[in-house]
Order: C-alpha cells, then structure tokens, then sequence
C-alpha cells in the first residue's frame, strides 16, 4: 500500500499535476483516509494556486495532499463554505473534463439504482434520484415528481453551466417523459455564495418548446397517495420524499383519532387518514395547509375527517395537554431544531417537551411516531430523549420499529453526518 | 410525586406488605425509576422473607425497596440468575394472584398487537406472540408456526405450574385451532438452575386427544415462503422469525451470485432465490442444512440453483477470498458472538472480519446484508465495525437502510438491552 502511495506522489510532480492543490492538517488526513469526504475549513494547512493560471477560485477541482505532499484525492474546492473540500474521486489531479466524465457515469448509476430502490409503479411515481455524496456527486441532488425532476445544484463547484448541462442530459435522456427545472435552495446559494443562474440556464434543462412555467407544478403520486407538487413553492425541494416508507408504517399503525404535529403539506396527515376516525394535521405555515388541504381534495375517497389548525407546535401541545385533549395516533415531525452541533442542546430540549407531551396525551395503546431530521442529533441521542420523555411520563413504552430514510435516500456508511433521519414507532401502555 | 411514593411507603407497612422484600443500591433504583425493569444481583443489598413463611424463595414475587424503604414497585426475585429481579409491576406487594391476573390481561393485549403488527394471512402465518419484558410478561415467550405455538417459560418466577396453566388457557381460548407446546431452552434452564417440566405438564397445553408427538412439527409460512418447523430440534424455538421483514428486504435488491453465510436452516437463501441465479448457503450446522434443504425442496418454484455448504464461516471466507471468488449479494448472519459484555471486543473483531472479507468479494454494485444479533454489541459499535471494514477494503459504500427485529420483536424503549438485532443493507461501489 505504501508503495502505491509514494508512486502516486511521484506522479504528482509530473505535468498534470500542476493543478492546483490543497493541503490539509493530518486529522482531516486520517478522516479522509476512513472514508469520510468532507474537509472543513479549519483543517487546511495551505492553498497551492494551479502552476499555469497561478490562481485557485471556488469550484475549482483541486489535489488534496496531506503535509507530507501525499495526495488523498480529489475534490471541489469552495471559498466560501465551511465544508472547503468536497472528494469526488481518490485519483489525484482529475480534470474538468475528467470530473464530467464521473459525474455522467455517477448519474447513470444512481438512476440505474433507483429503478431497484423505488421502482416507479401506479402507487410510487416520487423519488429522490440523486443524492448527493451518497451517490458520489457532492453538490447534486435530483427529486423526481411524475413527470418533472428538480435539479439542485448546491456548491460553488457543481452550480456551473457544465455541470448544469452534463446533468440535464443525462437526465433527459434516461427519463424522456420528464421536465428538468433547476431550483435554487437560497440558503445554500447565500452559504456557498452563489450567483443567481440565468433563466436561460434554469429552464435549457427542459428542452421543450412549452412555457416552463406551466411545468412547475404537477400532481405526484407516493403509497397510492395523490399529492400536488408546485415547485415555485414550499420548502426543501418540495414534498419529504425521505418519509415515503415512514409515512406507510404510520399508516399501518394509525388508528382512531389522530394528531399530525408538523404536518408541512399533509404527508402524515393523509397516509392516516386511511385508517383513523379523524386527523387533525398542526403546522406553522398557512401556506403548507392550503396545499395540505388542497392534497386532501385530490383523495376523496379518504374515510377520515381531516382538520387543518395553523398554529405553533410547542404552544398548541402544551393547550391541548392542559385542556385533556387525548388521542390515539400521534405524529411528531419537526423541521430540524439543530441547523448546527451548538444548537444541538437546545434542540434536544424541544424534541424532549413535544415527546413528552405527546406521550402524555397518547391513550393506553396508542401509538407514537417521533421523527428527527436533525443531522446534529444522531440515533442514540435523539432515542434516549424520548427514553427520557416515557420515563418522566411513567407510561411504559414498547419500540416497535426504528426507522430511517427510504432507501433511495442512501447515506454514505463511512459519512455519519449523511444518516440524518430518524423515526421510531413506538406503542404507549 | 415526593407525596404519592410516600404515600406508598406508608402502605408498605399494612398488611398486605407482610411478603418478601428486597432492598437494592441507589444505583439500581435510579435505574428503575428512569423505566429500567432488572435488577442485577450485585445491586441487591439484602433479601428480606415473607414475615408470614419466613423464607424467600427463587420464583416468589417480591416488594422491590430502596435503601430509604420506599417501595419502586414488585419484581419476580431469581435466585440463581445474574438478573436478581425482573420488574413486573409499578404496585408493592402484588400478590401471586395479582400477578396471575396480569399475566392474564398482558398475554390477552400481546395477542391483539400481534393481529396489528404481523397480520396472519396466506403469505403469513408465523411470529413472536409473546415477547417478555417488551410485552410486560418478563420470562415468557410464545411463538407461532401456523398451527403450533411453541412456549418458552425463562425464570424461576414464570417456570411454574400457576403460569403455565394461565399461559396455555389464554393461548388456547384465543387461537383455537392452535397446538401449544412447552419447549425449555436447556442453556436458560441451567442458568436459572429450573427443574425440568413434567411431561403432562408440557403437553397438557394443547388439550387435544392425539399423540402429541405428530404435532411437534408443522410447515409455516413467511413472506409467501414455506418453511418446516420442527420443535423437537433447532436453536432458539426454531426458525428466526425476528429475521422476517429482513428476509423480504434482503429479496428486494438480491441478483445474480448470492452467498448466504450462517445461513442456518435457509431463511435468507431461500428468499433470496426468488431473484437471484444461484445462492450458496453456508452453515456449521449440518443439522440446519438439512432441513435447509428440505426447505428448498417445499418451495420448488424458486428459479434459482441452491447449494448448501457445511464449513466454518472465517474459514469458508478466508478461502473463497484467497481463490478470488465474486458475488453480487452477501449475507452475513452469524449467531451472537457477544454472549456476554467480556466477550463484545471479540465479536468486534469476529464481525470485522466477516464483513471485511465479504466487501471485498462484491462485485462493484453489489448489496452487502450484514447482520448482528449480539445484545452486547449496540447498533452504533455494530455500524463503526463495517465502516471500518469499508474502509480498510477502500471501497465506497452506501447504507441504504438501517433496520431491526420485525414489530412482532418490539423492543423495551426504557431497556436497550431488549434492542437486539441489527441488519444494515449495503451496496458496495
């Protein structure tokens, strides 16, 4: 192994090499060398501008070496995230057009793999596609809705007109039927310092003569659910495709009267509503219950009465346990508390007061479907909150399922930080 | 909360606080009281007999005290166990009828879970009936193979005649047509040092005329598989039934090779040849292989070409790496290498070579179902273990899902110990 190294670092003084490069602290080393992909800010040594420009800009494909000049890799370089250096391959001193060559390999992959991870069906026509270092294109994600994909480009390295234009083919060709529209997320754009892409850019993806923004909405179809998309709205791309499979085990559970804490455009709220009495689905944003309530209009066939209350999650449990409100199906699926590892402890907080809550109110026999898309909170801690909650609760609590992202929301084994949703199901004596 | 478990210690005092007691360390009752449901017998400061008999003897139901006197609750006391006391009411004193009755009223909630949580059907008609603590029914377990429920009574306090009789009762009034049998575990029994049950006694359960000997074995099905049981051989009451759900996974993204290692009586090979082109399972266990084979040959429409192979699973590994041997689907299954929490550093290092040696033998895009039973192994250390290996292969790996024991294994929230099963799914680039 060693020997392959020093060869490799040999090559490196050879022409191609003359790329630039970034060296990194010895920890972010080892880090690499495990298998994770992230270098953080704080862990480089030393930027090295390419030999021929004599500059290094973000977006640049960069040489990781550690600070014996042993390279790791290659990655994406961003000035302006905290995450400076994304790998994307363990070959030293790849090209532009190396890396789109990757990136049309990767991408065929990763929709080769969805075919066996959500294969699209009557009841399932919504998938994630692309994810990111999961499917080894850091930067990419790609939702599919029916008959439009939402192409995110999201690093100062992959939101550019070639990769832009790599991906949308790609993708256009493999899945003729669909529209391609890219959709900034503006707070990456403001954490990577992204320009604006032009329209022209957004909308070439399409390839079709019709006006585009006919095609930024449409209806998708998840469990036999029918749901609107509209892309020109909500949050993250849209709908939670990551609780596809969580929303179908809730439904399996959910019985009698039902409360949906978080509720967004319904996602929990619906699937229960094929076996409760009545669902009453609690979230902040009027916006997201107009398209809830539209999305119930679109399943009339629903047996459930379906309530939609615009209000703050925290403040309407603590009126509905002081006023004896009991139910026997409870959703809780919080935006995620802990954006970073400081908010953490206050997020813990919340997710402790709304099990608890949540518990208390639940009848014997009841079930409790709790969620967290914290990436800062990990399994354990997240389930030794809700430990903490049965326990003050003094209601004996069986686990029944602990649950994570549908799989075609695959996270990378060797990058902890990519397994970020949790979902137990648990029954309350 | 201070005035009601005052309230209590005061009743400790009345009559019916005239049985046995035992008093254990703080440690202990902080445990308790955060929902924890054993006491270890190095937590046990001092046993104090019934006033009435003046003994206390392995089996009794027991008032658990802290040192200050207050009562946290009753508890069924082992005298040979390393687990002293198993909780089984927040009550003092319950009596034995007391405790009869709640057996009563537990098994008869258990049963109606089960119709939520493993609904009997043409493609299913086996699971965990009973599940001890996580059902409220520490010591006892019930398992169902179509007709024939197999009974497992774990502790000095549930391998009585009292339990047994109320046990068989509710099993036999609620699944009429089933055949309920009593099947000691010899390595419990030697560790609860338990006498053995009297024939009538175990057979009196089923309460049918026939020889008991024809009902011992029956074929059950699973996930639309047939499958032998036989109660009269087999590790732990048969088939791995907590493996269910994981079976039916694993089916979904098996292809091509297939290699099944500790494949016991076929569970994982047999579904996986409903998709791949040939599956090789390997067990220790000829044994196992045998019925294994027997297995296939229930389930003739299967496509693929099925070979047993009896060897070691390292040393089976170790050659087929060394002769350069290629598969597209990998299942490592092996029995608890951790029995007890000495011996978890080395089953890390026994998992890590299994899974090391597997992930090199993928073929690129190949699945990789890994799985650990061992209670002293948690899923993060379990999880770290095939990062580790995923990196030591230089590989890159994408966790698709993380899963557990099927819901009809629900698991103690409050008692991590009763989370047991681990089973990650893989695919290797």
């Amino acid at each position: 192994m060693a020997k392959i190294v020093m060869e490799r670092a040999l090559r490196v003084g050879k022409p191609q090499a003359s790329g630039p490069a970034v060296v990194i602290q010895r920890r972010a080393a080892d880090r690499l060398r495990a298998g994770h992909l992230w270098v953080y800010r704080s862990d480089v040594e030393e930027l090295i501008p390419s030999l021929e420009t004599g500059s290094l800009e973000g977006g640049a494909l960069v040489t990781v070496v550690d600070s014996r000049g042993i390279p790791l890799g290659s990655a994406l370089y961003s000035a302006a995230s905290q995450i400076a250096l994304r790998v994307v391959s363990a070959e030293a001193a790849v090209t532009r057009e190396g890396y789109l060559g990757l990136v049309r390999e990767r991408l065929v992959a990763a929709l080769a793999l969805r075919e066996v991870l959500a294969p699209e069906s009557g009841e399932n026509d919504a998938c994630r596609l692309v994810f990111s270092e999961a499917d080894g294109l850091p930067g990419i994600v790609a939702d599919k809705y029916n008959d439009l994909v939402i192409l995110q480009l999201l690093t100062q390295g992959t939101a550019q007109d070639d990769v832009r234009r790599v991906v949308t083919e790609v993708l256009t060709e493999r899945l003729r039927l669909a529209t391609v529209v890219e959709r900034p997320d503006p707070r990456v754009r403001e954490l990577e310092q992204l320009a604006a892409p032009s329209p022209e850019a957004l909308y070439a993806a399409g390839g079709a003569d019709e006006s585009h923004a006919a095609k930024l909405a449409t209806v998708f179809t998840i469990n036999g659910l029918r749901l609107h998309f509209d892309s020109s709205a909500g949050q993250k791309t849209g709908a939670f495709l990551d609780q596809r499979l969580n929303y179908a085990a809730a439904a399996r559970y959910a019985k009698g009267q039902a409360l949906d804490i978080c509720t967004y455009q319904g996602g929990f709220a619906l699937h229960m509503a094929q076996r409760c009495e009545r669902v009453t689905g609690v979230d902040a944003s009027r916006a997201a219950l107009e398209v809830a309530d539209r999305n119930r209009e679109l399943n009339p066939e629903l047996p459930a009465v379906v309530d939609w209350i615009e209000a703050d999650a925290f403040e309407l449990l603590r009126a509905y346990e002081a006023s004896g409100n009991k139910y026997d199906t409870i959703v809780l699926d919080p935006p995620a508390f802990a954006k970073t590892k400081r908010a953490a402890e206050g997020a813990l907080r919340g997710y402790k007061e709304l099990n608890l809550r949540a518990i208390k109110m639940l009848r014997p026999g009841g079930t409790l479907v709790t969620c967290s898309c914290s990436h800062h909170v990990p399994l354990e801690e997240f389930t030794a909150v809700v430990v903490a909650a049965a326990s003050d609760a003094g209601r004996r609590v069986q686990l029944l399922e602990t649950r994570g992202a549908a799989p075609d929301h695959p996270a990378v084994l060797t990058l902890a930080e990519t397994s970020y949703l949790k979902c137990l199901i648990c029954r309350v004596g």
